[in-house]
């Protein structure tokens, strides 16, 4: 993997950078839009390679339970299966194992628990999520970790923490795989010193990348960035940053001021599906009555190919009358929204006003 | 509008054609995909360019209910608001007043009925088809028309014709656009005087194109056909022809046969929602348990964008793991195998070579 700090913002922590390994062919900082279930809900990677999108991130839990990763593999891997031509990472199911599944049985050797989609038994391991990852063919696999809920007591936080380093190392040990490099997950919730323990354990271990997990699961803002700028300190400069599940728009300028590299989120396509659209100056929500004979674009800023062609009007009406093709216009805008975002922040970086970017950005843009 | 006859078969009726108007730039004999709501299923007008789509049918009654005729007229008409360049042809809204309203009745003056979307009373007349029709802006309009269920008694059918003449009388009358073209609707069900007798009092009123509308509603394939041919005896060479509501690739070219050069259907896009696939054997359910590791096409012999791109097993499991993508990719392939197989008629039909073509797909599709 090679990973090269382009350019130090002078006014703070923001930098860009470029990321190269397998598929990979990433500008940072970078939004990867997610495909849990190896599709981004509603888009084919003809528009994502339209988007402009050169990562997106797919599920380990999801893939293994439905189709199996087996079937996978002799597809000729996820990228095949597809049929996606540029970066996967998949997440360890290490997140989703907490928050998904039911009856989970947690010890240090692993995780029992049941599929959501059938109620089937299943046991994973650092070593069993590892060959998992192997077999789809990601080009970044993430390590299995603990993530502790929010809120939680200083002795369980603590307790995550000393399980995730425990099968990081046995998943770096695991892991064997020269088309794949492996990223470290920080966890340690909001508590700074079990966040610097964390991140010193992982160093220790030496991983291509680091994650900052546990986040954006019902915290406060301040506490969110707070972490991140517990982060900043101790992850070294020359590994690339990835803060998970986050991707709001004021989060993704916060996350690169501090030095972020990578991001991750199911909003675009999740709000998409409720019929909530990213603008300039925040989100709108395209059901509504308002928009009835708004025959404006989604945003009327955005280059879009559904800005270019589709009013507000027309897709209200999609929306109202159960047109999928609703859920896949405002999807593709939310997708290329951030995308887009981030192609901004980086010519902003590249150009030494990155903090009035961020100012002028978050001036117009109202956080709901 | 211009329509010109380019070729006729030497062995049968079939027969080229180019027909031009308003938006309308099409070959024929053409398949017209179906945009009930101001969409074709899932698609984009983008896609249907890539597809070959020239023509699409809307629906008045739809339109008129859900978003409102006048809503679209605002908007610039139902070009500009769904974004589409091409023809759109209008059906008149005569066959789903009877197919999907609750609670009609029905008079000379014209049908009371109540909406199937929020049980509001309604009352259309030919004169109100005409202006909806006119608001919208298609380029083809379609007139008013009873279609009599199948099966019915001869008496029934004789004063839906009787009905359908008097209605089409009006729509022309109240028919004034510089811009919009009207076709009369031959109706008769399946008794060939009356058949005869409907294509008699609309060809008195000389319109711009004829359909035969009431097929495809449970009668034979017998019963279809020969209406068809009924049919071919008296419309003139000189008028399009179009088929109502027929779509299946044997019927398309059993029409073609004996001398149609419009259909529409909506086959292609609610056999993709069941997860049905065409090929050139016949058609797949794409959800069945034996294409979970097929790799291959849905039809191996297809050229179109989601051909060369996905296989069986990645579609069925985007089906069983509930994703829209899905969907539109079996729509799209479906609606690019009907538009693909029309060229390929007209290419042989050019050729000289229509009829063993007909007998070649014949001897391999397996319909079911």
């Amino acid at each position: 993997m090679i990973f090269t700090v382009e350019k130090n913002d002078p006014l703070c922590r923001a930098r860009t950078g470029f990321l190269q390994t397998g598929h990979v062919n990433a500008e940072t900082p970078v939004f990867m839009p997610v495909g849990t279930q190896a599709t981004v809900k509603t888009l084919t990677p003809e528009d994502l390679y339209q988007i402009g999108a050169t990562i997106i991130l797919s599920n380990t839990y999801h893939l293994y339970l439905r189709p199996g990763e087996s079937l996978i593999a002799r597809a000729g891997g996820l990228h095949r299966f597809m049929n996606w031509e540029r970066g996967i990472l998949t997440d360890s199911g290490g997140f989703q194992v907490f928050s998904l599944s039911a009856m989970r049985k947690i010890s240090d050797e692993g995780v029992e628990f049941r599929s959501h989609i059938d109620g089937s038994a299943h046991f994973l391991t650092p070593e069993k999520v590892m060959q998992i990852q192997m077999d789809l063919g990601a080009d970044i696999a993430m390590c299995f970790d603990e993530c502790a809920p929010y809120p939680c007591d200083y002795e369980e936080a603590r307790q995550a923490v000393e399980r995730t380093t425990l099968w990081a190392k046995r998943c770096r040990d695991a892991h064997h795989s020269s088309r794949q490099v492996l990223f470290g997950i920080v966890q340690g919730n909001v508590f700074p010193e079990l966040r610097l323990k964390s991140a010193q354990d992982l160093l220790d271990l030496d991983f291509a990348g680091y994650a900052i997990g546990g986040l954006s699961v019902g915290e406060s803002k301040e506490e969110m960035y707070g972490t991140i700028k517990v982060m900043d300190r101790v992850l070294p400069r020359d590994r690339p940053r990835y803060l998970m599940g986050v991707g709001a728009p004021e989060d993704l300028l916060e996350g690169v001021r501090h030095g972020i590299d990578m991001f991750d989120c199911v909003l675009p396509t999740r709000l998409a599906r409720h019929g909530s659209a990213y603008t300039r100056r925040g989100r709108i929500t395209v059901r509504n009555r308002e928009y009835a004979e708004d025959f404006r674009p989604l945003d009327p800023q955005c280059g879009c190919a559904v800005c270019k062609g589709f009013s507000r009007a027309y897709i209200r009406h999609l929306i109202k009358a159960g047109e999928m093709l609703a859920h896949r216009l405002i999807t593709y805008h939310n997708v290329y929204f951030l995308v887009n975002l981030m192609k901004e922040i980086r010519q902003a970086i590249r150009d030494g006003s990155f903090m009035d970017f961020y100012h002028q950005f978050l001036s117009l843009y109202r956080i709901n």
